[in-house]
Order: structure tokens, then C-alpha cells, then sequence
């Protein structure tokens, strides 16, 4: 590189430096417990190998070597998680004179170990959820298709641990988990949102699951589904407000068809109900409805076949 | 780590291992054979470089280099996927005392054999396909830029690969294909469509093309279109009923635009016609129609204009 | 391997070649400088650390180390990329005989430059953006938050570069960007696109924004938006015609909520008004409109509740 450039490097340095202390939005300087994005994927990673032991990963698990595979993968994942845990504490205090205390610590292993004791139930949410894909997708060949690569059932996966800590009122990191499983499947389940058993979703993507729904057990929904918000209500100064009910309630038993829209938080779909593909939806409808926006009626017209150029239509 | 926390590791070890033994659909343990999602990753990758020889992988290929390149990736190919064929035969038949046999092995080469015998056709196949993506889209600059960067034509390139290995009756694999390519680019064909020449998806994400669904020469389709099913049929024992026709017919030369849903085993849409955006169509309809849901009417309204706080609506 | 699998795989290879030489669009051999896309993926991870001092790379940054970590990333920049819109354009070009020569090299070296030097521009417009994401939606819990994992906010990240190279008329990379963008997001904003100040996309799933768009300031969309074309005008010879505006224009202050499709280069929503969700818009619309189709009327049956099985419906 020449002089020239070298020389507008460096000024340039200097014009980015300048910005930084113009703007503390975006940088993160002088703080010293920063969660990490790519090691809170990898946690995701091996949450996964530890939820479905022998499907990833690559180890071959026996009878024998499946405790001691175990018991390493939980001190791993408890050590890394207090950490993680630790440094999203940190990041969301903003505190610029932290200093690494015990007893912030020792409450982030503390939290650590209260998520990894709810794993054998996530685990057994988890078997009820792959069975209710393989039942439901007539395309479905196994359960193994499921687990090994279903987008749907890795989205309510994530969504299961990313919950479990949203539970436990750790920042950031749910959210973090849940952005993840967004961008690999299409499928946005906010961490807040509250889900029962036997939860499917087909085909994954455009799926919106906003952070205050309620869903019940044996729920179904497909593709392009949106369970939102009807609007925001703002505060005295204009800013949107925070934390009140927005999302729907679906309950036990429901069918929501591909590209559904279903808005607003005093919206209850009842028991049983069924909802049509396409369906536009922000009012409550009684148990076991079958609901359909009415199809907008199909216009046919017949164009004139052109002799010689078909490829120039 | 201290001594309870141990205790409490040690115990939830013992807890996870029983649910293992109580539900074995979430582990493979002791099943020696089987296949890895991120090996069959690879193996798309290395067959995305035999494909379009040159532009991925980072080598600079010469005409002096290029046959010693070809020969050395086929062998590299046809030994990984024989071993992966061989493990997904293994997993769907869950044999747990699965001896590791030579006939087994040798069916797996065949099969890997005989889809790399493909490989020059699939070749052919994608040149038209690139060639309908830069003349179907004003935006595409060259031909380059969508072999390098289109989703729809990656999730093209990965369907043409894992419908081969459908064919072939390869378990599991070509879903774990498709799923990939799903996962990167929002399109979702399932690897039993049958799909013809001169195929063009514009924008990819949301599309989702169903495990029967048959698509003719020059058909085009836009983000968001659903090729899909309209009912699921169950047995007297109310599960769903898997492999009979439940996905459309697109017939030659049909242009279907940005989120139409097509749903119904027994629809057709007949040769050229164009399929209008948003569209809801559960009906056949005959060649050269001009199909649209009616638009529904657009209603506006006039908001006042508020004085001093435009911010504040 | 056998010498009979020995002997297909030698065929098989000279079956490929033959294809190379029969048809030029799907390998690249014999061209020596090519654009690597994971190279060009590598750079966008490097300039999300310029951008964003000390949220991602997981370095810790003091008063102290950063002008040093910001002095050595922009040399490490400046550097690769150079090289990267050096072999941009020499892809373009297609110059089988193109030697390594020093114009192009400097021509190549003084667009990097010219694009690191809106970084600190680049920088504060990204700090605009993620408080107009925290300002507008209650989920948000922090300005953190959004840098960390909203997809949208990354999608917008990648545009406002990809955007910044096309300016600078370099091909093949801002496309290469911007469909990586897509591929995490499902977000496909074309680096054509005029976009303001304080833009947010919420859920980002299934947005497309077309080459010739025009956004004002103060914009917000939601998921599943289409900002696109209304058709594709053809040539003499049948080609569509590239180039011409055919994307919408979106004026200062306007809201469009999810799954709306806005179509047509002579589309303008005015300022301040709010596009309602799902609807289908190829006109006009005045300044502080509120626009929604029609919303289609909603029919609800009542299924008869089966006594003894309830899962059966």
C-alpha cells in the first residue's frame, strides 16, 4: 500500500474513533462482560446433541458410552451457559464500572443449573412434538425425518430452551436463540410466547408467533402463518408502549391453515376450531368453528393462443 | 465448580439417561450406522463444485487442471456418498444389530454410482434453468449472478440432486437435502415433486412445493406461492393417510406470481397460463387462462394532518 | 474401489468435461481472477465489526486497544476488498486473456477506499436505524437487542454496504451481498433500492424490495411486504426489457403493515400514510391515507363436537 493510502487510513480511523464518542449506540467499548453471539450458538449446538442424544454431533453413542457422554456435556454446557448467562447480566445493566463479583457469578450458575434441570422434561416435550409432525404431515417417512430436519420442529426446539430461560428472566440470550432458529428457518417465535404440548408447525417459514400469544396443546399451524399484534398504543410522548397482552390466544386442539393472519390480544380461537388457509382474522371465534375468510371469487379469462411465437407472450 | 453443583450435575445425568430408557423416539443410542446431517451438508458442496466446475471452492481451474480436478472430486464423492447412502439405509431400517456387511456396502456404491451418472443431464438441465432465471428477470445482470447468488436457482440446483437420489429410493437423504436448502433460502420442494425444464423461482422466500406436486417445462413462480394440499384424508384410526396425490398439476409455460396459494391434487393449471398474485385457487383451470382472485376493494381514508408532533400518530 | 467402479468414474469424467466444453454458462474454467462468495461473506463479517466496535468478533475493546483494533481491521478491509472488486471485475468482463495489470489494481484499490470513507456516514445512519427498531416495537427490550439478533436491523446492515458498492458501480458483489443477507433473513432488499433514514422492518420474513424502489424516511415494514413489479414489459425478440423504474415509491413516514403487496413504478404511497395488512395496492395513494383492501367477510361454521374422540376431527 502506498502513502496516499496509508494516509487516508489513518484519517479515517480517526473520522470512526470520532463517531463512537458521538454515538454510544453502537459500539460497545470499555465494557468488559459481553455476551457472545457465536457462543451462544454453539450452546445452541450442544443443547441440541444433549436433547437428542446420538441424532448429532457425530459420536456414536453405546449403552456404555452414553453416561460418560453425558455427564461431560452437562459440565460443559453448565460451565459455558454461566458465562454466557454472566455476560448478558452484564451487557444489560450497562454497567461501565463492573467489576467480576462472586455473587453475580454465582447466581448466573445458579440460573445455569435451574435451566439444565428442566431438560428432561423439555426432552419428553420434545418426543411429543416429534410424533405430533410425524402424525400429522402425510410427507413425513419417519421420525427420524423429523428430528434430523424438519425446520419447524428445530424452530419449537429452540423455542423450548430460549423459553425455559425467558422463564428465568435472563436477558438477552432467549432472544438471541430465538433470532437464530428465526434466520435458519423462517419460523419467529418470540421467547415470551407460551406454547403446550404436541405443538407442530409445516413448512416453517414466514411464521410469526408474537410475544404475548397463548397456545394450547395440539396445535397445528403451516407456513406464512402470523399470530400478531392488532396495533400499538403509544404513550404521552409518542413511544410505543411495552409488555401489555397483543397476541392472540389459540387453545387446545386448533388448526391454523398456511398464511393465516390472526391479530390482537383479546382475539381467542376456541377449542377445536379450525381456521382456513389465507383467513384474515382479529375477532374470537366459539370452540370447534371452522372459520374461512370468504374466498374472493376467481376470474377466468381466456387468452387468444398465438400461432408461431409462443415463448413471447 | 463446587461439590453441590456436582451432585446436582450427577443427578440430572441419571435423570436424562431415564428418559432415554423410557422413550426411545429422541435418542439413537446403540445404533453404530448412522447418517450425519453435516457429512451430507458437505457432500452438497462438493457436488455444487462438480456442477459448476470453476465457480465455487476456491480453486482457479485451467484446461490443463480441470480433468485431474473432476476425476480426483468424483472419487472423493462417490466414496463419501456410497458411506452416507450406506447409513441412511441403515437408519431407516433400525436394525439395531446391524452387522456391518459387504452386500450392504456394495448397494450403497451402485446407488452412489448411478446418481453420479446423472450428473452430465442434471448439468444440462441447470444451464437452462440459469438461462430462465437471467431471461425471466429484468434485475439479473448476468448469468453469473445467478449461478452465484440466486437462492431459488441454489434450491433448484439441491432439488435436482435430492429428486436423482429420491428416485433411486435413497431414505432420508434427499429430505435432509431439501431441508438444507430450505433453511437457506425459504423455498421449500419437497424431493418427489417432479419438476421440468427451464425453471424459474424470482425472491424464493416462502415458496413451497408439495411431495406430489407435478410442474411442466417453463413454468415460472414468484416468492410466496404454495403448491399445496387441501385436505388430509385420515384412516379409521384418524391418522393421516401418507403418498396419494394431494399436490397440483402445473402444466408447460405457466408464470404463477408472488404468493398464490394452489391447493388440491386433482387441480390443474392448464398449459400457459399466468396465475395472478395473491390468488386462492382450489379449481382447475384450461390452457392460456388469465387467472385472479377478484382484488378486493381498496378502501382509503384521510387521517388529518396533526400540526406540531407528525411523529406522534 | 473396484476397476470396474475404476472404469465408470473415468467415463463419467469424460462425460462432464465434454459438457464443459459444450456449454460455457455453468463453469468458469480458464478464467483466472474470480469472486469468491465466501471471501465476499468473510468481508461482510469483517465490516459488521467496523461497524459495530465491539459487539461482534468477540474482542474486547478499551479506550485504549480500539484506534489500534479500528487502524489494523480498516488495513485488513481495505486490502481484501480491493481484491475482491478487482476479481468483480474481471468476472464481469469476461477477459479470457485479461493479465494481472496495475490499472485495474488501482482502479480496484481507490474503490475501497472511496467506500470505507462513508463508514463514519454509514455508522450514523445504522444508529438511526436501530432506534427507529427500538422505538417501534414493544418486543424490543433494548437498543443491545436489536444490534445483537433482529433480523431485519442485519438485513438493512448489509444493505446500507451493499448499497454503498453499487453506487460505486462495482458488480457482482453488492448482489452477492445482499442475497447472503436474504439467505440469513428472508429479507431480499435489492442493493438497487433508494432507501432513508430510521428504516425498520420488523419479523423481516418474506420482505422483497425491488431494484428500483424508493423509500423516504421514517419507513416501517412489517413481514411478507412486496414492494415489487407490476409486469415485466418484452423486447421485439420476447426478452424483458432491464433497467426501467418498475418498483413503487414509499414517501417520508409511512407504515406498511404485513403481507401487504404494493406494485408498479408508478406507484407512490404518500407521506404519512399507513398501508393496512394483506392488502393489494397498484395505485396511488395520497399524503396521511389510510389504506386496506377490503378486508374479505369471515364465514364461521360450528363443526358438531364428537363425544368419545376427540382427536379425531
Amino acid at each position: 500500500m502506498n502513502t496516499l493510502l496509508d494516509h487516508k487510513l489513518k484519517r479515517l480511523t480517526a473520522d470512526i474513533l470520532a463517531t463512537c464518542d458521538a454515538d454510544s449506540r453502537t459500539h460497545r467499548i470499555g465494557e468488559m462482560f459481553l455476551p457472545s453471539r457465536s457462543r451462544i450458538v454453539g450452546l445452541l449446538d450442544l443443547l441440541q446433541q444433549l436433547l437428542f442424544p446420538g441424532f448429532f454431533g457425530g459420536k456414536k453413542l453405546t449403552r456404555e458410552n452414553t453416561p460418560l457422554f453425558i455427564a461431560h456435556l452437562l459440565v460443559q454446557i453448565a460451565d459455558e451457559l454461566a458465562e454466557e448467562v454472566y455476560h448478558c447480566f452484564c451487557a444489560h445493566r450497562r454497567c461501565p464500572d463492573c467489576t467480576d463479583t462472586a455473587p453475580c457469578r454465582e447466581r448466573a450458575i445458579d440460573l445455569a443449573v435451574q435451566f439444565l434441570e428442566q431438560i428432561p422434561a423439555i426432552r419428553e416435550t420434545l418426543a411429543m412434538d416429534a410424533q405430533a409432525a410425524y402424525d400429522g404431515d402425510p410427507a413425513a417417512k419417519s421420525i427420524d425425518e423429523v428430528v434430523y430436519c424438519y425446520p419447524g420442529y428445530y424452530a419449537i426446539t429452540v423455542y423450548r430452551i430460549a423459553h425455559a430461560l425467558e422463564r428465568l428472566a435472563v436477558p438477552l440470550m432467549p432472544r438471541i436463540m430465538s433470532e437464530y432458529a428465526h434466520h435458519g428457518t423462517g419460523t419467529d417465535i418470540h421467547p415470551g410466547a407460551e406454547i403446550g404440548k404436541r405443538f407442530f408447525i409445516d413448512h416453517a417459514t414466514g411464521v410469526v408467533i408474537g410475544e404475548t400469544t397463548k397456545i394450547g396443546d395440539n396445535v397445528k399451524i403451516y407456513q406464512g402463518v402470523t399470530l400478531g399484534a392488532l396495533s400499538f398504543p403509544k404513550d404521552e410522548r409518542g413511544r410505543v408502549i411495552k409488555g401489555y397482552k397483543r397476541h392472540p390466544t389459540i387453545e387446545n386442539n386448533v388448526t391454523i391453515y398456511a398464511n393465516a393472519t390472526i391479530l390482537g390480544g383479546d382475539t381467542v380461537i376456541g377449542e377445536g376450531a379450525t381456521v382456513a388457509g389465507n383467513t384474515f382474522l382479529t375477532q374470537s371465534v366459539t370452540s370447534d368453528s371452522i372459520v374461512a375468510s370468504e374466498t374472493p371469487k376467481v376470474k377466468v379469462k381466456t387468452r387468444r393462443r398465438k400461432g408461431a411465437r409462443p415463448s413471447s407472450e
